[in-house]
């Protein structure tokens, strides 16, 4: 097809970071670990961002700000969150840069200028935020507190990857107060789900919800709800987690309220995130070897139109009827881009767009003008039909609609035929070697068993299903007993 | 009024900050000089975004996201603009904090986690665009590059206060790439009418169009255009800024494109932004003693419903009312909000929206249900009237545009009778011990001249007006000759 694109069975990952950069998604920085998301990239994330927005302003949340920086008194504030973050983070030791005497025309840090105290870039916001919330909440009144940030976010990782594990990422994090347990643990369960919806209906990927065991945990939670996903090459994708923080951060933080019988009570407490980790989980899900797959519910542009032409005469045919399609698949709400840039030929285009994943191309030639026909090729199938100029619109709608569902159902059925279930230890080897994808299995609830088991295989428990069926049986690894079975796989 | 304000005529300065915190705007962090943005600010700042970023695409912008750091081999690139930032900015010095063993339960920089190269955080992203930018600019046909980013960035400022001065600020800044001088100048020219529009029409805040002086300008800029305002108490306020950069990130970044001729040359740059800083340009242009006053445009809620009743009964027949105004108005698309709670009374309800401002308050009591009326009052002139049931939402309509102009109008009149022009350096001095606002003067066009006003007024040139009339005189200070009159003030 002329993209140069490595394929997936050559090397999966390489292939990968090849369309992330082809694509114009996004690309490495001079900063370790740092990217750079390319417009192309980012409008796809700002289309998930306005979806999430929506819906997180539909189940009663607000957006509000909070500071970049966490000093190092508050980051320490609560143990378990400290420790979890204090190895990879960002710190600020000094305010300015001064001209350096052994080095004209360069800058040093100015040792007169350290700050009394550190400041950590914030890896996460529990810290910042539950010591502002101690100001905001005296009573039962003042909740539930139901509050999101959309910000950046640094962890300082050794292995990086676009998208997938960057040092600096875009995130929202949700923050929430609650006066009791229940209300506390039914936020994150809410939120889980909604992340679920979120991932099912716009990136068209299927999620498993479920709950992290003790140690696959986010640092200072009591639980952690999350939704995982299948890629393509048989590997799991941690897609989004929200977590139950008890009264963990309100004790930290001394934060408390009167509720309504008078008495005085620690919070309880939520958080929830997804990040641009996201757009990778999109891209692994439904893109193949002639590059990106985008649904049609994320894709900057969901049709493009393509002039297929000799001279200025031909032209001039061909975009007066291409402006008419484009004037009615706007009124009903379709992207379309017409591209007739002279300085490119058609079959460059055919192949940048099949490389960015728009999901319909229209192509508009002289015979087509002749017959009031439009071709129009899909992106997933790469099938082609002839369409009426009229029914154009009609046809996209549907098609539109179509790609969305089929993606999904194609996603389905390839994670469906990728959950293996096994009842013995070789078993279990013998599917990671060869098919890959989730295990279901017996697990006897022990942290000793999972660090077993993953130094045996590299395979985690990616988390206990929400819905599975309670299913007694025996470990597979230890031969203890289990009340249900566990989804394990190597994952990203 | 029972809100414990100070009046603007007691203090002015602390009014605006008892009002930001007060009306829930914002407030201070434990980070020195960071603030946290409460959802009501932020839902206002959402509206300036959304706004923003919908006129950014209208004029071929997209957004794009370029790293939180700058290496500070990168910062230094660009001599000018390193020296205007490296006084007041955030460095990263390690990447790791370790348990502290003078302090158990403490942690402290681990002194091995040292970076080999110091990352300064973002104080403005030219150094890290530009440096990105020369691997995307080969030809003229990657050209003209129109990206704008939203984000984050931190300048040390030792003296800050809410949103007008804050060592975190969120703003957008746009970085755009072109072909010949022309095309930067006339897009850098291009986005400040974009700001003085949106300023105008959103902010219902008139601002001067102007140029910069030499001394004034953004570092690295060899041209700053910019909107300056007036606050209620005669002080300026730089509201946006857009410079153009001529060559000087292009050389700094060796960013060469070879033009249609197939000659080499370095690009041409502009950059532009705004940012949370507009939130106090806001408050202080229209709000009053009792409270901040939103435009229309901006208000998160345009008209807030307040029932006022006794017993269950009685709400609930307000309550049937008070929706279907509410389904009425949502059709015309105007935002609303029913406060049905009942934890507080109608009093409190009413002094707390007219502290935060919402343009249009609607009553309904008992006796409004017999007569079917309603009572609407206007949160800007503090006046009230009865309005019949059915002839309510045609009336907030009319009443929403009525008051996003008149604001304007009476902010316009009030700038304009405080734009003086003084010929002597007595009358300059006289207008800013009494009036204040702008002095129309002329001047010399030396740094000298401009360095020794302000040393002895505090005052400094705004801008040189770019609608003003050439007018030949002498510079009030110097008395040296003067093509045209410029525009001095103290300024925030």
């Amino acid at each position: 097809m002329g993209k140069n694109l490595t394929t997936r069975s050559e090397d999966y990952s390489k292939w990968y970071n090849e369309l992330v950069v082809k694509a114009d998604l996004a690309e490495n920085s001079a900063v370790r670990g740092c990217m750079v998301i390319k417009p192309y990239g980012y409008a796809i994330w700002e289309k998930m961002q306005a979806e999430l927005d929506r819906m997180f302003k539909e189940t009663g949340h607000e957006n509000a700000y909070f500071p970049l920086f966490v000093p190092k008194s508050l980051f320490e504030a609560e143990e378990k969150n400290a420790e979890g973050f204090a190895k990879e983070c960002a710190v600020v030791t000094h305010y300015r840069l001064q001209n350096d005497p052994d080095n004209p025309g360069k800058l040093r840090v100015d040792p007169a200028a350290k700050l009394e105290e550190e400041l950590v870039v914030r890896p996460t916001s529990e810290a910042i935020i539950w010591n502002t919330y101690k100001g905001w909440i005296q009573s039962y009144r003042d909740l539930p507190l139901l509050i999101n940030q959309w910000a950046n976010v640094v962890r300082w990782e050794m292995r990086t990857r676009l998208f997938l594990r960057t040092a600096e990422f875009l995130w929202q994090e949700g923050h929430t107060a609650h006066a009791t347990k229940a209300e506390a643990l039914e936020e994150a369960q809410l939120m889980n789900r909604v992340y679920a919806e979120f991932a099912e209906n716009f990136l068209a990927m299927p999620v498993i919800q479920g709950t992290k065991t003790e140690s696959e945990r986010f640092a200072g939670a009591d639980e952690t709800y999350c939704i995982e996903a299948l890629m393509q090459d048989g590997k799991a994708l941690q897609a989004g987690t929200s977590h139950f923080l008890g009264q963990n951060f309100a004790k930290a933080f001394d934060v408390k309220f009167t509720n309504n019988q008078g008495k005085q009570d620690f919070v309880w407490a939520t958080s929830w995130g997804v990040s641009t980790r996201l757009m990778g989980a999109l891209i692994m899900t439904h893109s193949d070897d002639n590059g990106l797959v985008l649904p049609p519910n994320l894709a900057p542009h969901q049709v493009v139109i393509v002039p297929i032409y000799k001279g200025q005469e031909q032209l001039e045919a061909i975009s007066q009827v291409a402006n008419e399609i484009v004037k009615d698949l706007r009124m009903r709400g379709i992207s379309v881009k017409y591209d007739n840039r002279d300085t490119h030929k058609p079959g460059w285009k055919f192949n940048e767009y099949e490389l960015k994943g728009v999901p319909l191309r229209i192509g508009i030639g002289p015979k087509d003008l002749e017959k009031r026909t439009v071709e129009l090729a899909r992106r997933d199938t790469l099938t082609k039909e002839f369409v009426a100029k009229d029914e154009v619109v009609d046809r996209v709608a549907l098609l539109l609609q179509e790609i969305q569902e089929a993606l999904y159902t194609k996603a389905k059925n390839f994670r469906d035929s990728h959950i293996t279930t096994v009842n013995t230890f070789d078993e279990f080897k013998e599917v990671l070697e060869n098919k890959t994808g989730f295990i279901s299995a017996h697990w006897d609830g022990t942290s000793e068993t999972e660090d077993k088991i993953k130094e045996l295989t590299k395979a985690t428990i990616r988390c206990i299903p929400m819905d599975a069926e309670q299913e007694e049986g025996t470990c597979v690894y230890s031969g203890k007993p289990s009340p249900q079975r566990v989804l394990f796989a190597k994952a990203y």
